[in-house]
């Protein structure tokens, strides 16, 4: 419960919302993570949340969105987190009901940081609490996009560190596929979170709500500007990794190339000489047969051919 | 024809509907799976269907839409099954007449689970049956919807199946070529079925329609919701299969420079030794000729050439 | 002339077209087929046809669309056949003067059938007939339209051929390819046809015109339907043969890396032995040099060898 | 200066263009090319131009568009050329300021042909020349679109040069990937030509503007609709130059298929013989060695091993 | 501080900028670049600022926008800069705070220029220095959008220079992938910078604000203009560097062919002498076994089967 933006009273029990909702001065936060059918029942009749609303809260694979029922609104929201040493991506749901003097979030997972929220409440400016509810959504939502912010600047991270190796002599192809693969991945579910979030905010702010008016009103736009911001940035992180993909398939493409040619010129140059040996293997009367003359004669085209191809493919810049 | 939400009299002929509708607490459903001429001519003029929307319920290769006709509306659907043996996505259409206390399901294959709709019908909350033909259609359009996402769920699993075997050492190409090829064109069918269903929900809600006001509005918005987050999961599977697929070809194109090597790397070292026979198979007086040092000196080459190369090419990783 | 949906008096000449207007009863339809520039200019002075529309009449490279003009409406659109051996798409322009009382079509080559227009006429239901020129004027696009389909469907055809063809064993790729071409370049074509007609029938309707009101309103509705529905396959087509292109490569790509690994491993089978013979060809005292011990090493090396080298390239799947 | 539809007075200094916008009967027009900033300042005077817009009319690097001002409107358009032989689409500026009763032209470059304009004002049928400067413009603006759509034109021709070659046995690729890279630069450049003139129409139709108003609308209409259809052509060359691109690619794919399965193929052939050769040339008594009979097995050895593989060769359609 | 577009007081300490707004003629502009927070907080107090542009102004990974506060606006843009030598492409941030009277740049980095900027309000006519804060705005985002203007510019030379590099008969790929890989990854930055300032000028010039209005209106309007040129631009060079790129694979894929062609003919030109040397080495007697005959005959075939070879491939254009 918060009164005038200080939190008082950690840690009550359902049956107390009410109570505290009977204060004018105070808004109450209740945080629900993994909530029993139970709990979700009694929170229901306490605040009258709709039906529909209290199921999408449980069902899964749910979209960022925001359902304006008459006495509440419902938001869901994805925070994101990006797990640095497999380079997945993961998104943590996060279901908020909203009514005149009370939040009510929903968490599916523990793996939503809620602590984080807690403290960027807390670490407001006094002047801001005073819009009550409207102010607690404000924190959620600014977190949650921070995250999404979070997740696109380490995958700008990792694309950079792509870029780097990208025309190294010795590459590491099957790391870099994998990485790629992985980075290309996590930019698509990214997508699939950030996309909605700008009909999430674009809604709060064009419908004439309560919550979202006021002095708060600046600071719900500055969140719809970051989340705007993430999408463009996504899309820019998306074009430049098939950028990265490109070059890598035409470097390597290249290398594949410089390689055959080498290849070649080297089988050239074994191949003329084996033949010349085949010449001087003959069991016929050649030119120099069973005599020094025909060695010297044999030793010196082998030599010669194989020094002039040599010259001819390092001119040719095959070698 | 169902009473306050009870279905009551399965199976009556044609004839009693105009009865039923006398009765003004009775709401009126008759399902058709494969109709003769005869039948639809008679249910048409039971309830006054206007004929374009009767021609549209027997003719192919409709898409998903809503018709307004001034005493009833035409909803064509399709709900979807994925054949899990062979990854086919059948679709089968369900067309819909609703008046104001009647609805006619219209089925074109006995494909379409119509059971299944019924105990959605069965299992609602008692105080929505009350919302009459609108609650029927809320039912059969929401077991449709389902059906998609069904459809994308095991999508979705197949792909992730898909990815696990990306990196494998030992892969089955003709295999995964076969399962991504149906996987894609799944998804383009999948595609063309909830796409159109946006704008049957959006011009459902859009329109003020009769049956679907009321406390029936926000379960029709619920699935509305369903049907975008269908729609934006059937795009980023597209956009995962594409860098699938993208990220395997670059992985076999990577095999193939590694074989590729490896084959290049063991022709020298076998190309050399023969190269060296055939200097001494000359018959000329070459240095050895005829006496064992020249065997040594054979030996020695060969074996001292192809460890050198075997060392140098191990250096250069190719081996 | 119609007169209440009756074909009376065909192929009469153009003079007698004001007489017949003079009859409030009658509907007037004129057809001329690579009119002269006479007969354009005594029809347009007969029914006050504008400069432009006119002109549009005779010119190329037209696109579907709807004109409005002061007394009448022009409406261009194209018929589409699919040449079923070269797969080759034709387009043929036919052309529309709509004044209230009559309707004029122009045509610029022969290859449009007027006559399944003619049909589609005669078989409505009486009762449409008294729409008047509106009738006709729907009669034309539906035929129109269903041009589209039907070419759409046979492409749609095609390309399921092409689909069972993909994982052949024995591919002509030649004939694949030449066939996917037309089939890709006959999309192109079909999308410039199709796309635009969606405009015409949108302007149709949104227009509040004289002739598309009324009892005839839905079946344009209906029209404007089937060219969605034409568009979405079209679109959905593109996709498919896009897929079943780059599945083609892929397979392709596959095959040839089959077939490299086993010419490789042919290679090096072959190699070996080569390389033995070499060995014991040498004109040195190696162990065994003209003796029968020498002959069963040289035998046993090849073979074992060989042999070796076949089981390993079995075991590695490349044989 | 035009009265009546009828040029008089050609090639008149600018001090008199006043003179002549005293005669109400009397539209000006005034061409300048390559004007030097002297002539600017004094036409700008005369006519109360805006400086912004003779600005626009000297910098580089403008795109199709229209700006209104306050006495006048400036409209900025290319005409387009095609050099037949180098293939390149050279663009030319030309940019008009219309004042009610005045029309100026100005040329960036001689290399646009004013001429023709000329010729199409003179031939223009007599009453729409009363329509004053709104069809000064519509001719210009008609001259201009008319060079897009033979630019369009004259690209599908080579065009269906390029897809009669896609299938030659004997192709010069070289040639035909710079005539694809000619072809598809010009349609990028067109593109950037084209796509803002459907903005320009657009605006002059919109707005309700005094020059384009009257008799003239249609007309304006009518080159609006000429700018859509080159528009839509454009974007479906830039689809048949990718298909033929990419059908291009795996025909030649395709090819290097086959010779790479003849090369193989003979590669077979002469190894066979070869290490039957190196078999018979070994020092060791191998059967029939130094005998007629090893000669003759030798030979059939030889004869027939590669007679096999040629037919087998010739079964599996590698030679 | 400007007074009727004239610099008076450089340099002024932030405390004087309540006095010089005492003057109603006065206009000031104050830079801060780097500022520190507590010049942030006294130029905030002085004139008002809302906190969370100043924030704004001090965060990083903003975007190109406009937010409008109750007393003034904040603008966000970015100027950018092509490093010749490395051909990165670098954004330099600068914010604005404009009031009726006043405004505010804060540079994040040094790399702005602001004396450019200065330069420009110089020169500017004297009859807008009239407009106050609103033609100080227009000269910022005027040299803002060149900036944009000359990075594309120099883009597009660069990618002149790769286009002449195209068809190169002696290509380094290695430097040319690098300089494509640079050249696509400066488009989308600079795709980024761009794209969002035509929504800042979009909504400057759409909302009624007091500093874009009157005489200094359609030069926003230019900037606009401008806006969107670079925009369009960028689009298109994105197309050309896809076309160029694609061009530079097709013609690498030919050099290989040619080069593959060439080397398989020589390994044949020189595989068939090898087996006929193979023949006369065996240890057998054939025909010529030991006479010069064989000689003759072994030199005839080699020389004549290496011609015939020649001949061929010349014929099927391989060498």
């Amino acid at each position: 419960m918060y009164r005038n933006g200080i939190l008082e009273d950690e840690g009550f029990p359902i049956a107390k919302v009410s109570d505290y909702l009977a204060d004018p001065t105070a808004v109450v936060w209740f945080d629900l993570c993994e909530p029993t059918a139970d709990e979700l029942t009694s929170i229901s009749q306490e605040l009258g949340l709709h039906p529909l609303a209290v199921e999408d809260a449980v069902a899964e694979h749910q979209r960022a969105k925001v359902d304006r029922y008459q006495t509440h609104i419902f938001v869901t929201s994805y925070g994101v987190k990006l797990d640095e040493k497999t380079g997945e991506l993961q998104a943590d749901e996060i279901d908020a009901f909203v009514t005149d003097r009370a939040l009510v979030t929903v968490r599916r997972s523990p793996g939503f940081d809620i602590d984080a929220v807690l403290r960027r409440w807390d670490e407001a400016p006094r002047d801001l609490t005073s819009c009550g509810v409207g102010f607690l959504l404000y924190g959620l939502l600014d977190y949650v996009v921070d995250t999404h912010f979070e997740a696109v600047e380490s995958l700008d991270t990792q694309i950079e560190n792509l870029e780097d190796q990208l025309f190294d002599d010795n590459p590491r192809d099957q790391d870099m596929q994998r990485r790629t693969f992985e980075l290309r991945k996590s930019l698509v579910v990214l997508r699939r979170v950030v996309l909605p979030m700008r009909e999430v905010l674009n809604s709060l702010l064009r419908r004439d709500l309560h919550v979202v008016g006021g002095e708060i009103l600046p600071y719900f736009h500055d969140v719809y500007d970051h989340v705007l911001r993430a999408t463009e940035w996504t899309e820019s992180l998306r074009d430049l990794v098939t950028t990265i993909l490109e070059t890598h398939l035409t470097v390597r493409g290249n290398r594949l190339n410089v390689i055959m040619k080498q290849v070649t010129s080297w089988a050239a140059i074994i191949a003329v000489p084996t033949a010349v040996t085949g010449f001087y293997g003959q069991n016929v009367p050649y030119p120099g047969f069973g005599k020094m003359v025909g060695f010297w004669a044999s030793a010196c085209l082998m030599i010669g051919i194989s020094a002039c191809l040599f010259v001819i493919f390092r001119r040719k810049d095959w070698l």
